[in-house]
């Protein structure tokens, strides 16, 4: 690519950004003009990528962990060849088109991940650049080398600020993820003004101490990017941050540099001013320069000739290796019926014993087994999640081929991490922590669900029943709180068998998944025949009454067994259904819910947590058996009858 | 202090430890055992404070931000002289003592703040060094000085893991905070192993990045740490960071280093064998060293004293300074009647437009001006959020006067720091950012809550209407996932004069408050005479039905005058009632609910949120108008019209 053509490109995408801004009235422009040059060399040359294959296995990733500055990746995937029309970008930021406010993974081609929530971007591309390393590690052969590309991150400084990048980085030094490589558009403006107002620490020394590699330059120097790429590639074990010094809005010659045109439109005389100032005529509407169109033009055949060479590679890989390409189309088109067919679950007595996160950790090291590509681990809390998978091996520098990943106590960076490794393609992860963190990692578990994608969250020590660590550590909003983000199934097992059947569906799903689990035993319920298909539905009939109810309770995990206790004691004829998950109940017709909750019976619900959400099925919160307020310190037992959450206390709710 | 004197401390605290434990059966003996020299030279010899007063204001502060160490602190309070008896502490972890799991504020006299969830309290701590200098600078004169102390703080490995305390560390760096010194308990092991497993950063660099001094030694030389508590005085323009090298479970034999000592009891054989390597007889249960128990009497003589001095020099500077005493007097009491009657709040005539944000940012300019102590600011949202104090000024390393903060983007770090201000005493103080990143505070918020303390969060840009950013700056499920924290009021007020009443609602809560505010303009409402009285009950008919209505609808924030137009269209008769809070209200009795909601009549309600909680008073998910799923990215009122979230489909409903 000559620096003409940089020039070019980087003319082009100033242009569209701003008309794009300017016709939106609305979006941010800065970003997009402050680091052009760097997107015309990404998109002309550093990535390996093809447009005719977005999804292609072994393509370079590219993230835009700034994602205010949609336009950039916009602009660029338009010029590379993506199927973004003239026509998307002119109605940028309309209902309809593929060139909404922030990147979203699944609504435009080339967007490797949504972003927008600062810093989640960065996480995000640790967890692809662990991900190439695995599948690099469990495909890759002496003769054949399938995966091999880089995974790149443009950071701004509301990124580094957000303390999730400083989680991720550690962990990517940790690793020592040499082919992770960010740069970080230093603007020096964030919203509110100059960084000076509250961020002036030495960044570069602090991805030192992380362990990366730092370089630094102009943004406006081609050449210099180009040896600060080839500088990166060269360090094979550590990660690097090239911090390129920029400025904001660079071609707007009364705005650049200023907080004014981070977040908001030019305006028209300064759209005119600009247009000067880039060297292009005022009343050229979305201009893109003919030199980056021949440009594009011919890297276009370039990029399809290399996507043809690597499919010989592959095809050839796979001619030598026939099970190993079984097993990739397998897992790349995610189609794992027959691992989890062959999964050899535990099984469980009625009556036995055991709490349900070791029902999980059973279920995961029969699953690890069986799956090739379950891969995942805990924020530091493994033992406690019971998530260890002891035969798949620790994921560590000098352990590629490792499947259980030490994200230290850092929730938020590995929800995003986990997010990474579900959008890499081929790997079905999990992420573990105690149920009152998902708080720290909540952000993370908005973008799985908004992206729709399969991370399971497992949350153990899900309930004031874990006693003594009190308050700070007992759960009472978070179930209510993860059932109210759409698309996310919460599953809430009430024994060893229900927590199988939440692992295959959680496995099954294309969304994400929380599974909570108690640290208490529960006994194993019996139960009728053929529960599964009700289950998966949301909710079975667990015990019924003899002969048409008086009432229905709805429970689930631990109250299932304490509403069956509570029943058998009413004096009345009691349904107790166990609610698998929420949100599949209600979303069920109007027949299935007349099978478990009868009309005119008076539904009642007991879950050891805040009421809201139950009323849905009881109609009034005076039905609901839960909790009012924070825990407290002591016994589980203790703590749960100095609440008043016994089951001789859902008896009386039920006489009454 | 002698080093005897230590030996005997920290003798005392590692056998209260053990026992306390181990009769608990529950807790984490290896933070406490391991820094028990420093805890004995801190509550001995740094801290200057007073059991006699725990509440002080010119004590210093000292924050257990690896809060698992409890029994540190308990053990501490009890030798320091505190109101923590032996009984409390041989009831460590059970239900009615002042010795919980985790330490907890309120709950345990000497506790500064709970502690437990990682990493928030050095955030803490970093509001609380802040709350020193702004407290000093508004009240100290020439003549006398009545605030000037220090703040400590005692981080673990877990701590330093999390994002927050990079975020915090960062902002405490930038801000000079000389006075900050933070003790790093540095014993390379958490609960999964060797911190090696996914810590390898270099600590010391990356604080020295941040801006902070950093110094080293050994946990168990008392003349090492004296001198490294100089030599972090001594810097008074850098908070300090002081890395002892210590060993978790110092004092068992067959644990200490081990993860098995973090947080389990050592088990009898074990028990038996620390005390012998302590060097306390095996039968002694919860031992404490004569020598301590001397010490800590003559010890307390002489803090009774220094703050009988303190004391003198306070009334001296009251009687020279009578009207900032009596300003002293209020807002250490929290009685701020008298500045909120003097505020002139900005008034709205009926049909005028104005955005709640900007309402908001009008009220807090006039309170600012009203009350001495409104301190907050944003997460670099300012211009949007509308937190400008203009009059009040800046809090920066060199204006520490200043009232305004500029937190960067660092939501999380925001939230524990404007926990660490409230706590301090005498400040109120607000937090801001996008309703949509409450996510990223949300475990700030928790503790804001299970403290009962009064932070405010002004989180604007409430839904989708908000337009073109798209789903990812979209609320949906916030409104429910805020309103699930117990303890918390989330008021969303529908104009300008609600948006007046919740400030002032704020201001006189012990709790915290969310404020949730509008991007675009909504209508001001007319309302009927003494509406407030309602309104602070949660809810207010703001336009009635002529004669009894056939259907009463209840809404907040922009859905109340949508509901009003759709009211007026549906050709029955409705009444609208604007829900102020939804947790005040349930919170009524049936007499005020009868009120608003007459028995036999429908209830829908409206909100551009999902669902959940409104079933608790429209019986029914079926009569809430609400959102299903995310948003999209366009103009709000298509995004609005795309979803069938408009007037005119609700009067459908209602009409139904």
């Amino acid at each position: 690519m000559t620096n003409d053509a940089v020039a070019a490109v980087a003319r082009s995408v100033r242009t569209l950004t701003i008309d794009a801004v300017q016709a939106a009235n609305s979006g941010h422009p800065g970003m997009p003009m402050g680091v052009a040059e760097l997107g015309a060399l990404l998109y002309g040359e550093v990535l390996s990528h093809t447009p005719e294959d977005p999804a292609w296995t072994n393509r370079d990733r590219f993230v835009l962990s700034a994602g205010h500055g949609s336009m950039f990746l916009y602009s660029l995937l338009h010029l590379a060849g993506y199927d973004i029309s003239l026509e998307d970008i002119r109605n940028f930021r309309q209902l309809g088109y593929k060139t909404p406010g922030h990147p979203e993974y699944g609504h435009t081609p080339g967007v490797e991940t949504t972003t927008g929530p600062l810093g989640q971007g960065l996480a995000n591309a640790v967890g692809l650049a662990i991900a190439e390393q695995m599948t690099a590690a469990a495909y890759n052969t002496a003769a054949h080398t399938i995966v091999d590309h880089y995974t790149y991150v443009i950071v701004g400084d509301g990124c580094l600020m957000e303390g999730i990048t400083g989680e991720a980085s550690s962990l990517a030094g940790h690793l020592k993820l040499g082919k992770l490589i960010a740069f970080y558009d230093s603007n020096k403006i964030s919203i509110e003004g100059s960084t000076d107002l509250a961020f002036t620490e030495d960044v570069a020394a602090r991805y030192r101490a992380y362990g990366w590699q730092v370089l630094s330059g102009d943004a406006y120097d081609p050449d210099v990017i180009r040896k600060l790429v080839a500088e990166a590639k060269g360090d094979t074990e550590r990660p690097t941050l090239i911090v390129l010094t920029s400025v904001i809005g660079k071609g707007s010659p009364n705005k650049a540099g200023t907080h004014g045109v981070h977040g908001a439109a030019l305006g028209d005389d300064e759209v005119a001013l600009s247009k000067k100032e880039i060297g292009v005529a005022e009343d050229a509407m979305f201009f893109i320069d003919p030199d980056a169109v021949a440009f594009f033009a011919a890297r276009r055949g370039e990029l399809t000739d290399a996507h043809a060479q690597w499919k010989a590679t592959f095809d050839a890989w796979a001619s030598a290796n026939p099970g190993l390409a079984e097993q990739w189309r397998a897992v790349q088109s995610g189609d794992l019926e027959r691992y989890l067919a062959a999964a050899e679950l535990p099984t469980y007595e009625p009556g036995s014993k055991e709490a349900t996160r070791k029902a999980s950790g059973a279920a995961i090291k029969a699953l690890a087994k069986a799956l090739p590509n379950l891969v995942g681990g805990s924020a530091d809390l493994a033992p406690s999640n019971n998530t260890a998978m002891p035969e798949d091996g620790e994921f560590f520098a000098d352990s590629r081929d490792g499947h259980t990943l030490h994200f230290g106590v850092r929730e938020h960076a590995m929800a995003a991490i986990g997010n990474g490794l579900a959008l890499y393609g081929g790997l079905r992860p999990f992420v573990a922590t105690f149920l009152v963190f998902a708080d720290y990692l909540r952000p993370g578990l908005r973008l799985s669900a908004l992206m729709n994608i399969p991370t399971v969250y497992i949350l153990t020590h899900d309930s004031i029943f874990i006693g003594e660590d009190g308050p700070t550590h007992q759960p009472i909003e978070h179930l209510a709180a993860l059932r109210a983000i759409p698309n996310v199934q919460v599953f809430r097992p009430a024994d060893g068998a229900e927590t199988n059947r939440a692992w295959l569906t959680a496995l099954r799903s294309e969304g994400p998944t929380c599974l909570v689990l108690t640290r208490q035993g529960l006994p194993e319920l019996a139960k009728p025949a053929g529960w599964e298909a009700d289950a998966d539905r949301g909710g079975y009939v667990v015990q019924d009454a003899q002969g048409a109810p008086d009432a229905v309770v709805l429970a689930t995990g631990s109250e299932v067994s304490l509403a069956i206790d509570a029943a058998g004691k009413s004096g009345k004829k009691v349904r107790v259904v166990s609610v698998t998950s929420v949100e599949r109940l209600l979303a069920q017709d109007e027949a299935f819910h007349e099978k478990l909750m009868p009309a005119g019976v008076p539904v009642y619900a007991a879950e050891a947590g805040i009421p809201m959400g139950w009323e849905a099925f009881t109609g009034s919160r005076d039905r609901v058996f839960g909790l009012a307020g924070f825990g407290a310190s002591g016994p589980g037992a203790k703590v749960a009858e100095h609440f008043g959450f016994t089951a001789a206390k859902l008896t009386e709710m039920l006489s009454r």
